[in-house]
């Protein structure tokens, strides 16, 4: 008797807090999904163990499977060339880890690693809100804002490789410094640190029910607290929305300007909430729509939410082994 | 005895106020050239009559040649699909003017019509300061700004085959208003309309040598005399030639985090006298040389000058007879 093996391929989705690993067959089905914190400030050794171990916990879960290959989705910096995560920012110590060579030769399978903005945008791709979609452009808006393009069903790429970062262009001058040397990005106006810094300050001034959630220390307001006091209709709540829906939308405005994509899929945390954003953000976009057919641009949420990431890194290496 | 026939391509440049006509062979070798005003508000079909009339005169140059096609390159909103040029603003009356048409008719070639920004880029790629390059952004800082990607030698269109507009991307809210629905985008801050208007209002302010060059008008300030008094020192010349670098910077570095491309080349009319924005513009984008690699991005002017439009033209036609 001959007994059948299932081709199997791992995503991997490795952010700031957490680990994320699913198993997926060829068509795409997640066959099993689990996580666990990442711990990077234990260091990258600690922190590719651990990344192994949750890789061989989910395959164990998946019966004769026959494993092809593993797809990476990591918090950037990283350098999909050579297999290497450089982000010391979000990832204390990992500094130029070499992270696909110590996975492949673990498992004797090819490894593939790509920024997390681009996995999360080609999970959507795959089997998300964006399937199909020519041009496809997905910002992610969590702790920042991360963007990517996807064309004809491939990461976009600039000069030697590089990774667009549409979260660090201007769209205020007159907006607070970043870390990326502008002051004003978009990043630093409609990300969920954004909203989280601008809500402590004004919450300050203003008290209401924002402060007293915080149990009075506005410093522990956080950007779902803010989404949380919106549902409530707290007016500072509210207009601490309406003004971070106006600057995602600015940003938007931007991409459809430059790259007329027919999709802007919004991915990550603070989009959780997009039900929260989207008026204002569809009202202050269709007042551009002279230049460019801005009315035609598709603007939805993503749709796998947790799993886009495992989802896109698993696409990444079935474009790989299909030869796409 | 054969007669040898020189096969030749046919780049026109159609402006808001000139209308210039080049032949090529398929080296992209410009054998001849000539130009007149176009006079656009005479109607589209005194245009097509008088651009018809032009490329005979250009064609009659040019020994035994045979014509293979011809581009035309049109300031936008133009369709390429369907060969119409839909510009009331700058070619007056001219609304929904199938362009292409009358051209095959007359010549029994084929005729493809393409945006202006997208041609000269196209020109610089094929035979000036971007040849080669596999990204190349091409920005026209001339009354306006426009904006093009080629990518492969291709160029780049978005939905529905739509040319984007980058010149209307937003940089400062706090900017003038725009016919484009925005304040403070691109255009309204660094364009030769730019700098011409807040010229206007500052000469007034601060009578220096531009207000005696304008022969005490400020209305008939225009960004040359803004570059002319800028050489001769003028202290409010340097000044305003100072602001609109540094939108022209912002704007490079907003092109710059989204497209990463491997040059960006500077076209139109105020970049004749680059050589007077770049060490600001420079100093600026490398302000931001933190998430994307910024400082590798070479920015250089364009090398076609007023030429660049007529050989993108000739290099549209070219692509499409080789099947490129």
């Amino acid at each position: 008797m001959i007994v059948r093996q299932v081709p199997v391929i791992i995503g991997i989705d490795l952010g700031g807090t957490s680990l994320r690993v699913g198993a997926f067959d060829l068509r795409g089905e997640m066959l099993n999904v689990q996580d666990c914190p990442i711990e990077a400030s234990q260091g990258p050794d600690a922190g590719i163990a651990r990344t192994i171990d949750l890789v061989e916990k989910v395959l164990r879960s998946v019966e004769r499977y026959d494993l092809k290959g593993i797809g990476v989705g990591a918090t950037g910096p990283v350098d999909s060339v050579s297999g290497t995560i450089n982000n010391p920012y979000t990832l204390p110590t990992w500094q130029n880890v070499s992270f696909t060579t110590p996975l492949t030769k673990h498992f004797g399978v090819p490894v593939v690693l790509e920024n997390d903005a681009d996995v999360a945008a080609l999970g959507e791709y795959w089997k998300g809100a964006g399937q199909g979609v020519t041009r496809l452009f997905a910002v992610t808006v969590g702790t920042g804002i991360g963007t990517a393009f996807i064309m004809d069903g491939k990461i976009y790429r600039g000069l030697g490789g590089a990774h667009g970062d549409g979260g660090h262009h201007v769209i205020d001058p007159a907006g607070p410094p970043c870390y990326c040397g502008a002051t004003g990005c978009w990043e630093s106006l409609a990300s969920g640190n954004a909203i989280a810094k601008y809500a402590r300050q004004e919450a300050r001034l203003k008290p209401t029910l924002l402060l007293e959630m915080s149990g009075g220390d506005p410093q522990r307001i956080d950007s779902r607290m803010v989404a949380e006091a919106a549902r409530k209709a707290d007016p500072l709540a509210l207009e601490i929305i309406d003004r971070s829906a106006y600057y995602l939308a600015l940003g938007m405005v931007n991409v459809i300007h430059l790259f007329v994509p027919e999709m802007i899929v919004l991915c990550g945390g603070v989009m959780h909430n997009y039900d929260l954003f989207i008026d204002r953000v569809q009202k202050e976009i269709l007042k551009h729509n002279i230049m460019v057919p801005v009315g035609q641009v598709r603007v939805l949420p993503a749709k796998l939410g947790y799993y886009a990431g495992v989802t896109g890194a698993a696409y990444t290496i079935y474009q790989m082994i299909m030869g796409k």
